[in-house]
């Protein structure tokens, strides 16, 4: 049967890990169909990973089957998982990067067995990709390992409410574009405050002129700030943590 | 049935947007099958990824779909299009990036239907590919959107011939490794002429010395300029638009 | 038959030429199921194009056809080769980067027939693709050329060893995180020192406190040199070339 694996790593692709873990999976299961999300997550960027698995992860039919191997942690204690959730199944290290799907309504997660041989720095090709294989020829995850009891969870920062009902985020990601996402969400329009700009809440780019701030509700759902034709979070100075104020129109 | 999407995008990789494309492309057209061109133009480069539809489009099967975003007016009155041209067909926002196939003989177009509900910012997603799904389920352009009567047309510059024969042109792109692809066309040899340098037109790269610069036929017809071994580009200082001299032998 | 098509090469992804490549693929094998390794490859390395074959290569299942183009002498008299190997083909110029298969005990070669019109800049389109296609269409190696003599063939640089039992090595290749790859094996731990400085062997990263160099048995094989959770080939100034020795325990 025809089944989709993603694959998510910071790998880049110039060292041939990823088409090693590529060949593996196709040696595993000669019917997997591989999609590439990205490899360029920054080096050992566990929040980018978590952001990207965020994004993508139930966009994909059920069934599908996602690597995510941001792993800092390889070879030390921290254990390497599987999950299965909304019908979907994720392989990972317990680092935090499987988060939105853990945080998922009845979510199951165990703790893979680590094959004896493998590589102690490269579980990409040794640990996940055979459990992803494994997974796509059907076994389920508990033929993998045994139950997780506390795998590690992310959470993007939770925004404060003042008193006077203006909202304090940060921004969480600056993406290619230069636009910065924040961790705030509006119905209603309002404004958003980065230092001393005052910038206005408005439905999309167009709708203010080349070179011009502007906030919109981006399409994770969070507010965005960005500059029409232009990168944001250059000309701004913004970056992951960068504090913002939200006031409601 | 097998459907080849063809994906070219400014999105880079980092971001997950790839990732929820392709989701949405396989949860709608599970039998598609996806193949990456490049998500690597430079943001909001029309011209960048007109060249690379116009290298790519017919180079694929009949049947095959060309999903183009690169999309500086997403969420403005700024159309949507699908287009039927020599047997494929592409999809991609009206401005300029689909003008290799509508240039083509007998090419049609639609303007899409955007859903209820779609982005302002991420048509990509919401937009292009449900109709890219559709076609590879089957359906005709026709079933996804009204006649479009004047699309954006965008042109490779036309060269200028002198009294003398000489011909004015200029460089289109420089590609990755600092090769200059100019607007010119030769059948007879001769010579280019940028500045003060004046390099002739031989066979391939080999033709010359390592460090020497040369001009050949490019793989795309057109006259590029080199270095062997070199980064012609950065050396000779060369950019979209600089002006070249053809001179005929 | 479904067929498993990788790409290796170093044309980046922006100029459309990788695309080219994927479309004569599946307009000449329909059925052919394309993998990226990498587009990455530094312009014209023909030795981390070589290194990343000897990862991959047999990583993939039999009847995998492996195309690798980083070819600097594309349209000078180089040939170009396909190559039967432990039930694997590939191809791509005779320049070196096809050396780990064709040291493999019983590897076959021939020079491809040049088609004909083949664009004396871009054989990845005009002379690979359309090989690696007929081969994914059934096509024995012997169909597609006449059998060459003296391929070129690169290798790894040995190590030697002093009288004292010390081995000189070097460092044949820095990764993406700045782990530099060593030509040296040790089976019994030891130290590597480069400059002045001594770095022990141990298991894996996790071994040494954040911001330490350590050594460890890289997933190829080979020792490499790290620094936890930071860039070791920056710190330490290590570089392709830079020399090694390792004491044995």
């Amino acid at each position: 049967m025809r089944r989709i694996v993603t694959l998510t790593t910071d790998f880049g692709t110039t060292d041939g890990y990823v088409g090693e873990v590529k060949g593996v999976l196709l040696s595993h299961a000669p019917d997997a169909d591989i999609v590439d999300i990205t490899h360029d997550i920054p080096p050992q960027d566990v929040e980018r990973a978590r952001l990207t698995v965020a994004r993508i992860w139930r966009r994909f039919p059920e069934g599908s089957i996602h690597v995510v191997v941001v792993d800092p942690g390889v070879g030390s204690a921290r254990a390497a998982l599987a999950v299965a959730s909304d019908g979907r199944f994720l392989v990972g290290p317990d680092n935090g990067v499987l988060s939105p799907a853990l945080l998922f309504p009845n979510a199951r997660v165990v703790t893979l067995n680590v094959p004896t041989g493998a590589s102690a720095t490269f579980h990409g090709r040794d640990v996940f990709a055979p459990a992803a294989a494994a997974l796509a020829r059907g076994a389920t995850i508990d033929a993998l390992g045994t139950e997780a009891r506390s795998p590690i969870v992310r959470r993007t920062p939770e925004p404060t409410r003042r008193a006077d009902g203006a909202i304090d985020g940060e921004i969480i990601v600056v993406d290619r574009f230069g636009n910065a996402v924040t961790n705030l969400i509006s119905l209603r329009g309002g404004m958003i405050e980065v230092g001393s700009l005052a910038i206005p809440i408005r439905r999309t780019y167009a709708d203010v002129k080349p070179g011009e701030p502007i906030a919109v509700v981006g399409s994770s759902g969070f507010i965005e700030i960005a500059i029409r034709d232009g990168d944001a979070a250059r000309a701004l100075k913004l970056a992951r943590g960068t504090h913002v104020i939200l006031r409601n129109a």
